[in-house]
């Protein structure tokens, strides 16, 4: 709890944090870290996209820890913290009460999962999924260049940690569930058994921007109003073809210029479907292009679909790392806790398909999450670590 | 054309003029304006307001004539600017061509018809709409006081210009379409029966901000589905009830906070609704009400109707106004003008009920305005000066 309340103040506002990936505060709480982590035995340093590593030593295997210590712009205090915190946590009491000889625990905090510059960025880059000239060219969420903005962190001449398969026994995350299933529900503890897939699409419309006052109706190209009829059909559609836990979004619109008497020439929207299958992600990403071609077809106004290249794959976690959570969380809190999916894109999505990986969850109190209001009950947030801890003993006896 | 050019080259940029109510460049246009008109022999000043009148001397009866020199932010060259240069070039003419004794012309440049701090600031002051106080004290659609905008402007010692109605014979104003109408008829004139009114409304949606993916559909608020539900449902419900001539305009539309990956907690909506029949804007009104009020029962969302309360009234034009234009349009463009209702709001809606009052359009090409790209052919300019100098001439001939 000291440790979380210390990595809190970084980026302290109100109940909240504001501390975005590559911030000042963001990187002096690495630094922290850092610190933390070399003090508990583990050789830990600052890779080239800025995730901080710390590595167990004189050992050939290890199981890894993590999660993330960015913040959204106005976020809480445990989104990421949390599973951070464990590890160290759990790190340095293995180091201390004698580690077994040949297997030990390192602890990662990733960087910008939270996607202000780039999604997920320091677990993609330690899963290889670009090399630096790739990452260096590409353009960020904010629009300038990547390398520019490595640059302007320094760590332009530092090398990016990737991945040795052989070294890891698995990879654990912990996580506030930041959604109402677990406060609803009673339960302390949720097993995570897949984390769902997301598509995101960008709808633009294209219309003729006019007078509203002495532009007849019959001879609009109103983009606004195409805008409107498009989500409101995108909405229905997704009714009707929805699995039972598909969820979907639209979580921006926007008209240009956006007056009360101009007829917008132009608009845009942000849409979003999650699921767990993704078989059933591939079927509406299709529906959504036939629904956008035959309007664009059938009205005065352009549409254009874009398909945000950066959508999350559906992924299953790892049946052993399941059982070892579900067996830990069975024998600290018997009966209170629940196998569930998670509906929200985590770091473990993108190491599933390269190291064995698991995910509990605690309860967020009230659902809140993305917002200075998120909390956890500190009984919660000291039961989760001890389940973690339980299950890393059973992983690190039995594989280590 | 040199008056409307010069007036141009305030504020060009591009095809387009910038010269916002207030701004640097309209303060400065308008002691151009006032500089013209005191050449012209008439009696000018700059009032509390920033309206430049120019009164003719020597006489106790006059004609009004004028518009607006201020523009939208990216606006055309010719919206305003062409009815306040017909003004001046008609009382030049008139002043150097021996005028009738007993009777004058005046000139006016409004302020703010636009609405870019206050909705036809200047004719509505001009006809005595509010006293000095609640004008400083009124909040500007900037969010400021206006005293403190008149202030800066350096207005704030000078009188508001109150009308005279004993002086008056009549007011006229000449303007471009700002629709296309007349262009895809082929006729030059219009001579506007009606000026629509308006209604402005916004409507807020209060629901919770929570996490896209973890927050099942059936446990939403989400503010911004029920915007885009409301906003169809608004749009349906216009399509039935409308007459002939209504238009209805969803203007804008904002998500808050607008992520990707967030349920929206916040939303409004502009919904305009335009008509040349007061009561069946009210009706419309009514049924926006009850529209509202039983989607705000009936959803887990909170709606607030807001009726914004600069809503503009429908008005006919003077009956002898209209046919004195009428008879000019005969004369000089036979068979090439018609009777027309004018979509746009203006300063003469303002003046209506105060003073007997006409006006005429001239055509838009390709029915473009408040952009860059409005324009009006040369010749068309000059046949709308000819027009209303006719007019002018045989009212001032008549009533003089």
């Amino acid at each position: 709890m000291n440790d979380l309340n210390t990595l809190r103040s970084y980026g302290s506002v109100g109940n909240g944090v504001v501390r975005t990936a590559f911030s000042d505060i963001d990187m002096k709480s690495r630094h922290w870290l850092l610190d933390q982590l070399t003090t508990t035995g583990l050789k830990a340093s600052i890779d080239g996209v800025g995730n901080v590593i710390g590595k167990a030593q004189d050992c050939s295997r290890s199981l890894l820890i993590g999660s993330h210590s960015d913040t959204q712009p106005t976020g809480g205090w445990l989104d990421g913290a949390l599973g951070v915190i464990y590890g160290l946590e759990i790190a340095r009491t293995y180091q201390e009460t004698g580690r077994l000889a040949n297997v030990g625990i390192d602890v990662a905090s990733w960087m910008d999962e939270e996607g202000t510059y780039f999604s997920s960025l320091g677990s993609r880059s330690f899963c290889g999924e670009f090399t630096d000239a790739e990452l260096l060219d590409s353009r960020s969420i904010q629009g300038g260049r990547m390398g520019d903005l490595l640059r302007q962190a320094g760590l332009d001449d530092t090398p990016r940690a990737i991945l040795d398969p052989e070294r890891y026994l698995g990879y654990l995350e912990a996580h506030i569930e930041q959604g109402p299933f677990l406060e609803q529900t009673g339960y302390k503890i949720g097993v995570v058994t897949s984390i769902v897939g997301v598509r995101d699409f960008v709808i633009h419309f294209h219309g003729c921007q006019n007078h509203a006052g002495t532009t007849p109706m019959d001879l609009r190209q109103d983009a606004g109003m195409a805008a409107i009829h498009a989500a409101y059909g995108l909405d229905r559609m997704l009714s009707k073809s929805a699995r039972e836990k598909t969820v979907w979004t639209i979580g921006d619109i926007k008209f240009h210029p956006g007056a009360a008497s101009i007829v917008p020439g132009g608009a845009r929207i942000s849409f979003q479907v999650r699921d767990a299958d993704e078989g059933f992600l591939d079927f509406v990403t299709q529906e959504v292009r036939v629904y956008i071609e035959k309007l664009d077809a059938s009205s005065k106004v352009t549409l254009e679909l874009e398909l945000l290249d950066d959508s999350v794959h559906a992924v299953e976690m790892n049946q052993r790392m399941q059982d070892y959570c579900a067996r830990a969380a069975e024998r600290l809190a018997p009966g209170e806790w629940m196998n569930m999916q998670s509906g929200a894109a985590h770091d473990a999505q993108v190491l599933a398909p390269n190291i064995a990986s698991g995910m509990i969850f605690v309860p967020s109190i009230g659902g809140i999450s993305h917002d200075f209001n998120e909390d956890t009950a500190e009984e919660d947030i000291i039961l989760g670590c001890q389940v973690m801890a339980a299950a890393v003993e059973a992983i690190l006896q039995d594989e280590g």
